[in-house]
């Protein structure tokens, strides 16, 4: 498969609709983001790197850094962490506390809010320094120093962040946040305040694609059916509440974020990036999506 | 109607089951006081007042102070206090979240925990202190001075009000509290540990009886409508998630709080207030139900 | 008091605004009801009788119809109805399916629809005739024989009445239905078309505030507890999802319907029925409500 | 890879076990199956056959009809049927109504219960014999005759199907069902009537691993990319509110019945088949998942 070409054409039929979509707008750091941006890299478990647009532009990674902090709770914690999270989609948006109540302080899974503030919350458990963890973490597995975070971000985030504090707070009352809600909001806020090129996420998450091997490190990652796991979790649970939507037109586990970029994988073959500002009505970055299910359509290979 | 003998009717025949009822336990406070306390006290419009058991004992007054925070918002703020605040009992525990999420943070009503807090907020917003407002309006409306808050069952309340918390920084989300959260918080703690004795409740609500006037101020406490407006929101809204059996078996308008008091007035006629520590499920008094209930069947009035 | 001209001064006050709200238009026979028609007719418990306007002008009485039904199921079955049936206000529409589901097919309240496919069933499993028996007892009560079933209506509200349908059905899934479903329908729709005038319903609901005597029977219609909770259901069930606003504003035990039509009661004093065709927002006669609002401000007496 | 040794393996593993779970009880028929079956049949894209147990033994498959049901549906109605139903995880149980009722008559997917009556109702706008329909679709994909209905069962769910009956009525009240409520339900419950065996379902849907084609029909049953989203959509709404889960442990698109069957496929590779009545607390089979877990575990192959 030839994959520079078909990145190329990816972005030449996306290149009339750049700026599509509606940029974040809860904090300024987001909203003054062009929505023109548009960046693609693939990198294959054989080595193979490709890339078009913007893709060595800094974006902030947001909830793709969800995927970095479960990775590690799942390492310091193994299946303890289930007994607080649970791993079905939502059917809600990704900031309801509806569904925590009904269900008792158990979140849905680790990709919705509340769910990564329990997983946050186990990692500080363990580690005093939950913030510095997950940057490690992100550029020991991309190979890369030249990752950090934007405290700008961080800083708005934790101005505006209400609901997350709320979800805190009620997480708190149902005994399922074991650290102070602040020091959980202060390293869940840095997490979404990681700023990584499309480059960098799609090398962070060929693990995810090579059942748990990075070429940057020499131990495993991950095993290769924790592996299995997070992909799986990724398909059914990635994408805010458009999950059958994006299984059904893309066919590839993915991670999204407000920032605009989605990360996915076809396991055994490839993890590929995409960022592209402007959201969809669910979150999801507009052409983001569209590139990915251009990319499984024209290849001809998904998941499914 | 000989209401002494008929208090005193009322004790008896509920001795038996004194310490009925499960006692708060959230707070060591309110978990250390006996269940087997019974106090009832009935002030008449026309000046008489009677007493009976430990009517004279202090008492956690909890949610029947958001009564007199109400009274005081509605006096601040006029109509405008329920552009932020509904009037419809919520079918919902006293403390969900998942109301206020539905309906955009507009609380249902000012006597769930999450229509309290925007009340106080309110009051804080007109007035630097908001807690002693509470305690100066009390004192006043009840003419003693012997009121006051217990500090311990403030602090208590404010180590473990978790769920408290997040409803304040939920509200905060919506835009619909205009204070620092903190603030709000401390000061509605300390308004639900003020403590009273069944005795100065029940002088403190006269004016609820009194088309808005009370013995011990000169000017009224309320226009009659106000008052007719406050009693109506008791009825409808008052006793938690059990409203409507409330109304059905005891017929008056009422406020109840997890310290085991519950206010009640017969417009026209009395208030009275009834305080035995043990709740039932819905965070009622259960002898403090029972004994209303005898007080409209056995003298056969009450509102409807 | 003088309700005549109280009356008059009401009809006066609104008639610039006949016309207003929106007439229900979920069957024909509903929507083509003049939206200007306002009656008003109140009967004291003395033996007075006003009207004004349109007072002797028939209407649908709609969900009027589910005060006397409940009233025959209190007599019939005592105590055993609130096994199958709540008391407590719902904060919900009155047709919702969602707290039927979560309450395991207990309606909260005897004046949501479920709640009186209820009451019909109970009925029904009293009595064959159950339709015959709620037209019987308001002929009785109201000692008028002149009324009747607009079979037009009964067959529309059939013919459309698919949610009506998917709740009777539901109900039965939770084994609360024990007629067939089809057989408790018929006899609700029935009862929802019966038709009768201000003057008829105020002069058939006198017993409400009377102790339960009606100067039609003999006999008590019901005891005196058995008013006082039928107008206690009134007041926190019976005006749909804006019970807190109309005590609030009228301050009496009521019961509306979407023909437009209001019963309200004034225990100890009067019962009046008031009909104007245009809904509000929450399905209450929107010059209905202004009336009774004028009504008891103007007066100067309410529950309150 | 030597699939009927790892199907004798699984066997063996799980034989222990038989019985395990909780048969299905709401109807006689699903009731007095034994416990103690089990059966599994693998069907490869390359054409080889294995199988293990009771895999010629017929059992009832329930919903998982709706994967044939939908099937049909694409074909005749194309794209115009996700105007009508949804493609996302519902996060509630197969047969709750809240969700209805908050998404205003869109079911969430077409594999809870409402979304398969959409998708009847959408049949039985096309063809007369909507029950018909579905069958002869079965025995031309699976090459085989000799399937069919069980009337008895047809008839008890049809008895006791209150709940359903309650949804066609709502999705009728939403304007979401075109056809008279009784012949959907007649059509839906014959195909969840319908009997096969391992060995025939997953002969039956071999064409989902094979990109459209079935050996046993000459044109494509569907185009490849229509054989993905059916696929995706068995992921991620295909195992009723465990999907996660599901996916989590097996990863591979499925769709089980309270019959205790599941259907999986591999695209690329396989399709497979396996029958135990015992369920646990989602509806799925218990020994089911749990062969199936050890299919792609010990196979080492999953799509993640």
């Amino acid at each position: 498969m030839d994959y520079q070409a078909l990145l190329e054409r990816i972005h030449s039929e996306l290149e009339p609709r750049f700026g599509e979509g509606r940029v974040a707008r809860y904090i300024p750091e987001l909203a003054n983001v062009s929505p023109e941006h548009f960046g693609m890299a693939l990198v294959t478990t054989s080595g193979e790197r490709y890339r078009v647009g913007d893709a060595d532009v800094k974006f902030s990674i947001q909830s793709i850094s969800k995927v970095f902090s479960l990775a590690i709770a799942m390492q310091l914690d193994g299946e303890a962490i289930w007994a607080r999270c649970g791993r079905e989609p939502s059917g809600n948006p990704f900031n309801s506390l509806v569904q925590l109540e009904v269900e008792a302080g158990i979140p849905r899974n680790p990709f919705i809010n509340a769910g990564a503030l329990v997983v946050t919350d186990a990692i500080l458990s363990r580690l005093s320094d939950a913030r510095g963890a997950v940057l490690d973490f992100i550029r020991r597995v991309s190979g890369d120093a030249d990752i950090g975070f934007n405290e700008a971000v961080a800083a708005s985030e934790a101005a505006t962040g209400h609901r997350n504090a709320a979800m805190a707070h009620f997480l708190k009352s149902f005994g399922n946040l074991h650290n102070p809600a602040a020091a959980v909001l202060d390293a869940y806020f840095h997490h979404c305040a990681i700023e990584m090129s499309c480059v960098q996420v799609a090398e962070a998450c060929l693990f995810l694609a090579a059942r748990g091997r990075s070429p940057h490190v020499e131990e495993p990652v991950m095993s290769a059916s924790e592996t299995k796991y997070l992909n799986a979790l990724m398909l059914t649970c990635g994408t805010y509440d458009a999950v059958g939507e994006f299984a059904f037109r893309v066919g590839l586990p993915a991670k999204s974020g407000v920032g605009g970029g989605i990360v996915a994988t076809l396991p055994g073959h490839y993890s590929v990036c995409v960022w592209s500002p402007g959201l969809d009505a669910q979150g999801n970055s507009t052409l983001g999506s569209c590139a990915l299910d251009l990319l499984t359509s024209e290849s001809g290979v998904s998941i499914f």
